[in-house]
């Protein structure tokens, strides 16, 4: 199968991070390709960067044919509009690794970049149903693209936010809530004895499942096909 | 005070209509400005023309400044971030309609165009809070452009679904689920002797309360201005 | 129009600031008409308090026509039963807070005066739906009559809970949880540097905009008018 | 034990019918008094009935020195408030059937008199966190008195009532919503097949429990004494 | 009547302090049998132990017929089916002294004996509705047998939790998680001044209270009696 | 890897199927072992059948070393008790289906056996969280063991209820609840035309997942493995 990971932010190197991750989790018959629009922001933090990514990210999966999408930010950002424009399944990293994380534990926390993030993120878990499972939303306050940066003090933000969410959450298990630690999980949920959860290897899996069953999103509610129409300006080439 | 109401669609006789509803209740020193993007469908209907809406509508946000600013779509179409770009409170017609009409009523209904909507006003009433108080979100299956069509049927099939509403939904009021319906609220509260609540009256003046209350978006949390970074390709210039 | 604000307890010296609280936000066109019943107690703390300032405030709606009517006690005391009274919209400063708020917040605290006050508010917040908007309840441990007194340390604690909450509940707004706060929400807004809502204030333009809109509570569900009946003993002559 | 058991409206035939029922399951040791308010409505049928029921009640409850209370209006009219001005337990009887209903089913569904009793009845629920647990509130359209009345078809009217809730809800149980059905509800039950629960039952049982177990209300919170003041005009005597 | 009491582990000392416990409240003409099975665990603590005393509570309740049953094993082990397998009450301690919590306290906190038994409660709680109503449950690290052991500290940590919910979770009552913990109920109301419900005791009046009121598990939904069917093994003699 | 798929009744013919449905989408490399125990009811249809069912598949999960297991029964029986007993994953069906449906529509209604497993599917919904995701969970009023008798109808009455589903339940997506019905999903996916999901598959996929992701069950909270103690009786071998 043909799956192909979009990095909705324009930043190259975690584009390859997250391709990376794709593929190390991957199984040998899924071909992974990873990409990120020509379109958008370097960096997703907070709901204007969103706004901006998602003409992007809807571009590149009209683009590319394959037999799932996973859309590779944790705000899953764009994902009802993804869903929308192809038959295949469509997989959000956050609700990814929300999903999987309720089957090995009674309650999570999310340990995302910056706090003004949390209230996205706290959306979506309401929208999916899965706010009774977070035990709490935190933040690191790593910005994302210091992620990229091995001088960055990131990994020890995160490990320091991970402690506390064990002393006072009560939570059983930690969700990282950034594309842009998808290699830390495995050290972490090691270091700090509890399962650490990747969106974005937890995404992979998700969509091979799908794929592996023949199931295809629903088009009988919210994610029909969008109905033909003319738009204006820079988009004239984007309508349905 | 200075009033702009972006209809984030791109159809002309909409946005003439969205502002005279506007111009119709807002208060002696409101000016209103209605005004829609150059980019962008000619209507929303469905996740796909609401991504598409967002990037024209904050731009003519950020081009007009105003003491408010109203999102005039009434899935309240790029709110969270339209809340971002500026320190000037925002109300989306929307959670407009739903609030007052919880000032009205125990609980409400909606009439919306199509069915494909009604997930996207779901997600909203469940993020506002305001699910408990909505019986029900109901489409008429109009779709958003018939409303502009004075030989459309249209105003037929949604006093039959209010008909309906007040027949299953136990309902008290009804909310109507387009920006498109405004120039229909008070002939149908007359007709079907229930309070009807039209989302353009109700951000207009909502808006001017809050201006007048000297309130404004808290920056605290999601709502921070975004931060300055770089955007590629065709969104280079909307760059924070 | 003509807009009745009822303080529903005895005390002259705070209906007086609350009617100058009104009419310091209220248009050039409302005519404001602050009262406060003959009959109940002189602060309103508790259950049993609200339950006997019910009647008065319910005999001062019915004494004074008007386009609409202010319940300005936090708890909304007799909300419910002074909307069977009148067709004219009713607002309570409490709703009318948590309301405005919403628009402003993804999530907010309130700072009421006593704990003996907290459950009523949240059972509020709880029927009203907007729980799931309120990150706590708090109180500065302030008796309401303290307000009234320039002598007490009243301003300070209240000052002193806002910070307790911002840096406790993530909240991003306040709400000030009784009539009697409503001269201080301008000057803590801009020292705590976050919107502070107060209810007199807000509820004073959502009464406003109910009526510029032609709105009225819905007579359908439990807002009808009351049934016509004998009342006995000493409420003989308050029968509808 | 003394067991008071006031029924809030000042109907006489009601509150020996009352009486009557709570001797019927009271136990041998059980000194039941049922009293009804000087002052007040004759039938609680909405929330200016509630309104002005309530200074009756109080009064009857601190003149009547008792080792419990009920508050026998299936509202549950004033119980916070009676449950401030007393050391002994205090029932409502909507709340002991909803209790117990739930002991003997998944899911019960509520029949009451008027429609405009429902929405008090669903807020109840909501507080005591017991709307999950309710199917549907559902009303025979039976006026309060009727149930007086030997030669109205109210008894009818309920049973179809209850076979619609049948068949509808899903339900297993039935709460019959109104302290004037507590003589119908073992006919009830062996007609229609499931548990059919009284309030009025339900609340002496419970008030006896939490006598025999020396359980009394909290005083920690919304339930504690009220603060002494003075009460103006009418109410002078009624202060605290 | 006939009350059967099951504790549904093995312990002998257990039993016999529930029994008295139980005897202690029961009214004057309610025969107590308190009873343990022959299969199980020496205590329950986990999801493991609970699966392991239910087929043995099973065969108690069939064995001893009897007007009402009680679980009493405070994670209402085994409660649903018991409720199948006889027409007479069945009641959990553990929702017994939810309920009986509810009517005295907005909210309470819960003080059991492991961590590990916390989800299984909160499980429970949103189960039966009464989540919302508790503010939270806590664990005092006490292992069920060490409340047999008089040398243990048992009590000493117990009392400890329930200083901590009263300073930290704003929770108006206590209910005592563990039937082990029933001889302490009085001591620790009196000791810290708020009520403290222990199960054992609020179940006896719960199924009193059912019994003198002529109700049933209902039979319409889940608890209808189990199919006929052929049962395998070790369970043959089990089937029903 | 190694997955062990434990049918908790006791019928081969069932246990065959489920084997055969699990090989069908499993991966190349996953050995799929499908066994039932030997103790326990011949097909589960209600909480008694559940409770008789769980020490059997304990000793099977204990019998056989696998990378993961699957609870093969749509109620999830015994799945907490079952991930306390293994540090593999352990996934049940029912949850599998559930939440694989999440990712493909907005909402999905269930379509079950028999009515009285109704209430306990209600329940896991509620636990998981996903009781926001579904519409409604229906009975097709088909016994299980009917499932395994061509002669029966009860394809027929499941096409009939996915229908009915259809129209009136605003569902996007069908969950069929019974293991029973693992050979039926793919046509009743392509004649009604929407993803119907069989929870048999879906768990093999997300074994498979969290197996080649390394992740496994959370020890921190309420599946901590049991604590070693003696069990008496029939069951004094099964002892932790």
């Amino acid at each position: 199968m043909r799956l192909l990971v979009v990095n909705p932010n324009t930043t190259a190197s975690m584009t390859e991070k997250i391709g990376a991750a794709a593929r190390a989790v991957a199984g040998a018959s899924t071909e992974v390709l990873a990409v990120s629009p020509a379109d958008g922001p370097v960096s997703i933090e907070g709901y204007v960067d969103e706004a901006f990514s998602v003409p992007g990210l809807l571009a590149e999966i009209r683009k590319h044919p394959a037999d799932a999408y996973i859309v590779a930010c944790f705000d899953d950002t764009g994902l009802d509009a993804a869903r929308c424009v192809t038959d295949a399944p469509v997989i959000g990293i956050g609700e990814a690794a929300f999903h999987l994380a309720s089957l090995l534990a009674g309650k999570f926390s999310v340990v995302t970049t910056l706090s003004r993030s949390i209230p996205a993120i706290e959306h979506n878990l309401l929208k999916y149903g899965l706010d009774r499972r977070c035990a709490r939303v935190r933040a690191a306050e790593v910005p994302v693209l210091d992620l990229e940066d091995p001088e960055s003090d990131a990994a020890g933000r995160i490990a320091a936010e991970i402690e506390r969410a064990k002393a006072e959450d009560r939570c059983e298990a930690i969700v990282l809530g950034c594309a842009g630690m998808a290699d830390l999980a495995a050290a972490l949920s090691a270091r700090h004895g509890l399962p650490v959860v990747d969106g974005v290897a937890a995404a992979v899996k998700l969509a091979e499942s799908l794929v592996a069953l023949g199931l295809k999103t629903s088009k009988l509610g919210g994610y029909a096909a969008p109905r033909a129409k003319r738009y204006d300006g820079r988009f004239r080439d984007d309508a349905p």
